[in-house]
């Protein structure tokens, strides 16, 4: 591990809005796990809501946490048990570490495991620094035709894969997917990757409108003019990529009959549902929370082209930058800002 | 069809809370139709609702209706391509007739055919008569064994089977039931010969609970004094059968990680839902809309003792007094009014 | 109905390898049917069976019968209840008449029904012949980009979304497919519209192994050298549609853990199977029967670009060359070869 | 740990058809491990057949090995990071020990582990002898109420609930189980208490079909002079139980279309089957290894009366008898043998 030890700069979130500069310890891979040297960290919509308000929902930052989950890098280190032919290999971090033991990770859904450990999830650090550690298994290899950008956003697009796998989407599926921001762009890409014939996107901004154009969708909706319940025909599954609740309310009314909607957008905790219209056409209703076994297909999906993730990036930030990329989404034509860190 | 053709006597709806005996013409049966003359009918809260409040959502009576819909009876007439040797039989009515060649038909929901004509829906006539048709293969056999006010109450069972599926309950599950009025009862016996291991019951009312005791609830919840979202462990599914926007609520809350809520009791058609738990925990939230094919189911339930129909019986009336049948629900003792038109 | 009444000229085969041009009289379309003026037919390897041999398995050809059911062409009259703006419309036929009444058809299963009338399977007429009737809503629009040669091929393009279906291929799976014949190249390039990352095609034939790679194919094998059950790592899924006992056994084993196999191609009708591995593995083994609900999606497919019909077209024929069209499968230059009737 | 330390007995088997006593060193329960003190170990055909041929396919005895996976006892201590609590905890043991971190055990199929270390299969030693260790999940407690017995033979009913899962059976469903040996015998007892409505067993001999009847069958087939294949309605699965290979066949034909087969008997590593029967009706055939998730289903089972284990037990042997107890199935009257090792 020559090189590896000592101590590394690391952007630390000591307080709401406030970022500094620290020193920290290099971490050591334990047993079965890997040292990752970061190459780059995107930035996502989670990382900014705890930096400006402290807390998501039941999660609250109360010691200081480095932020960022979304990685890639290189294996700088590798603890027992880990083959030492994997050091300097390229990887995708797939960032939860799951107990393994429990009734749900014996059930094959790690990603809902009660004791996970997720990056950038208090008290659990992330990755706006120069090393972290993951366990072996979810340091993904990446082919050397990936770019460091994508590699790191495989994590969004493990959500929307998870969000199509939930949505049901398959060749010949129609979909409406609320919000044109990066998870939302990233869904219209994976749905027709999926093989949806039909990708209606609806935001209220025309930039993003036409964004969304570009990445996948085959219609755009302006909900400030459009009445996006009253769909013809109606669609198989609703996406809300927006967490706004009138865009929640009119994406269930636009679903056909045993349709599905997957909630991916994070709102306000209590929303009004339209209860009745769920009943009467049995329509199913759930949640993204993470992701498994997603990796793999995230890396298909870029190398054969049917998701274009370096296209997405619009900001390229150092460490030192933290709070600039994090404050990045305020300016309409930011889409994904990364943050390099060594 | 000696004896069938000429008229028969009809309880009709004229108007919300008017009930008029009428003579109507005794239907004829058309081609792969069956006429059933009518044994038993139960009252559901749905009758109740037309008759109160003339609609029910986007359903309006506008004409006059005859109400009822949960019915067993004898084949008196057969119509074309209908084997004549049905002449006799005894059988419950699944009183639905789909389209069987629209999209949701041929993918086997036939429940959710856009041109369905369901008894007692506006603008379709039910059961409060002597005669009725529906097609041959929904006038399903029953045996001998089984009363006729057990084959009429095949219906809520099938609501009961249906939920079930739509819930996951296998053998070893756990299902919190809201609201123990008929639907919550033949729920719990129904989770009861699922094979589900803890069956909580939660109403507000102690004669109800201790009804739900001994059809089939392991344990009762009253949730005036009981934290309902609370429950420890949490379980695996959750069936609301009160249409009581807390008793969702607290029983959304209450469902462990990747859980199922069913959405059976008719409420409010909006309600305001904790989304960010069922994101969190990815729970599904499904409603259920009748039924497709749970006759043969129900009646193997009935039959092995596995569900008790005939003890939800505690009222039984004639044509003449449909309107105390529609009103027995008020009298917290009544759990199912039967109504015998012949 | 102008223009559509009297006779048209027919292929019957009328005995084991006879064929003869016979004048019969044009259909009448039926209540929900419509009149179909045949523009393209595919020869499939059942035709050239049925052709041959007078049978396959318990279907025995006894009476004089029309082949062909891979078919496009044009609405010339409706029946009653079919909407006369269909007139005119180019459609690609879905060849089966289902009862709809059935346990099968009830559940979304009408491939299955037992009281089916298929095309070309005896005793029912195809569609070597000028006029066909089929039920409204098994003629399936196709728009004006889409050739009447591909409008045939959805036929089989229809089968391949079957065996992907239950072959359970989503973006990242990987399928080993034994057979390069038509429905194997059609299946290679469906594997891969489904998102399948590896797909293995093996064959015996060199020519044949070339003509996987271009359509879909992402590596070959030649099970004459290569030790097919040795795949390393092992697939998802296996799909057989070669027919050949050898090449089911060693596919089998070629599936990893829980994998899935698809037997499509039509060989004996007892196989040899490794039981022992397949239940070691829980893999699991099916059939392909037809297919339900697949032309909205086979012709998304089409329409995108994701798989391309036409290019297989190697031979066109008319009607008094249906027995050359037949025949044209012993050259290995051949591929897919449409008699145009009219 | 006092008390547990020093050496225990075991019976090894140490060559085909050898079993001595030896002393062999009380194990050590590691991180997250419990030690058992064994109470009954029932005999299991897998074990006979180990006994008799030194082998099972690719599984060979190569060294001296403890036979034995199906048991109960009670907790004798815990290793690091178990509750010291659960000592003297009555448990019934599920035997295997996966990785917890391949592709299959985070998929939730932990039984198909490639690294499975699974008690009384080569290499790995069994429960014939004094005290076991196993990972403290596996130890699943049960109430005071149930035997020793039952406890131990949770196991074979784990594997029977499987079946049942595999099977699809639900209420209403009909199913066909070959053999009416001990699996066959439990696979009954669980169709009925899955809510199996039809549940027919067939056997070669009288006495063991009349077993059947007992325990759950709804009738018996004879297959010497019953038409198996001919069943009439067909089912809607078939079980094999059996290891016969024309057992296997006639039971894929007695099913109905979409059908399940599930192939749980252990026979030859390779069976000719009705390849044509299966592709015609979608029938989908796959076996069972071991089992995921089941002990707490498999309790409640038993302690509802829904499945009764104790009445199968008719044979007990000590630490010195186990050959005595495998050569039990000799006897046709002989259906489930029990070790005490204690």
């Amino acid at each position: 591990m020559t090189g590896t030890s000592g101590t590394m700069r690391a952007s630390v979130m000591t307080g709401v809005g406030t970022l500094v500069i620290e020193d920290r310890p290099v971490p050591t891979p334990g047993p079965h796990e890997v040292l990752v040297e970061v190459a780059a960290v995107g930035v996502c919509g989670s990382d900014v809501h705890y930096y400006r308000h402290g807390r998501i929902g039941d999660f609250v930052v109360e010691e200081p946490m480095i932020l960022g989950h979304e990685l890639s890098g290189r294996i700088a280190a590798v603890g027992e048990g880990v083959d030492p032919a994997r050091v300097g290999q390229r990887v995708a971090v797939e960032p939860q570490h799951a107990c393994r033991r429990c009734k749900q990770c014996k059930a094959g859904r790690y990603n809902l495991c009660p004791e996970m450990k997720f990056y950038a999830t208090p008290p659990v650090d992330g990755a706006f620094c120069r090393y972290v550690t993951i366990d072996d298994d979810m340091a993904h290899p990446v082919p050397d035709s990936m770019s460091d950008d994508a590699a790191a956003l495989l994590e969004p697009l493990s959500v929307a894969i998870t969000t199509m796998r939930k949505a049901g989407i398959v060749p010949g599926s129609s979909i409406l997917i609320a919000g044109a921001g990066p998870i939302g762009v990233i869904c219209a890409q994976t749905a027709r990757a999926f093989g949806a014939s039909r990708i209606v996107v609806s935001d209220l901004v025309a930039s993003r409108r036409e964004r969304a154009l570009k990445f996948g969708a085959t219609e755009v909706l302006d909900p400030a003019k459009d009445d996006v319940a009253a769909l013809d025909p109606k669609v198989d599954a609703f996406v809300d990529a927006s967490g706004a609740a009138p865009a929640v309310v009119s994406g269930i009314k636009a679903v056909g009959p045993a349709g599905k909607v997957v909630l991916v957008g994070m709102g306000a905790d209590e929303v009004t549902l339209p209860v009745g219209y769920i009943q009467n056409w049995e329509i199913t209703v759930t949640g993204v929370f993470r992701y498994t076994d997603t990796w793999p297909a995230a890396i298909h999906l870029v190398t054969s082209g049917a998701v274009d993730l370096d296209a997405l990036v619009t900001g390229r930030y150092d460490l030192e930058h933290v709070a600039e990329a994090l404050d990045s989404d305020t300016d309409p034509a930011s889409l994904k800002s990364i943050v390099n860190p060594s």
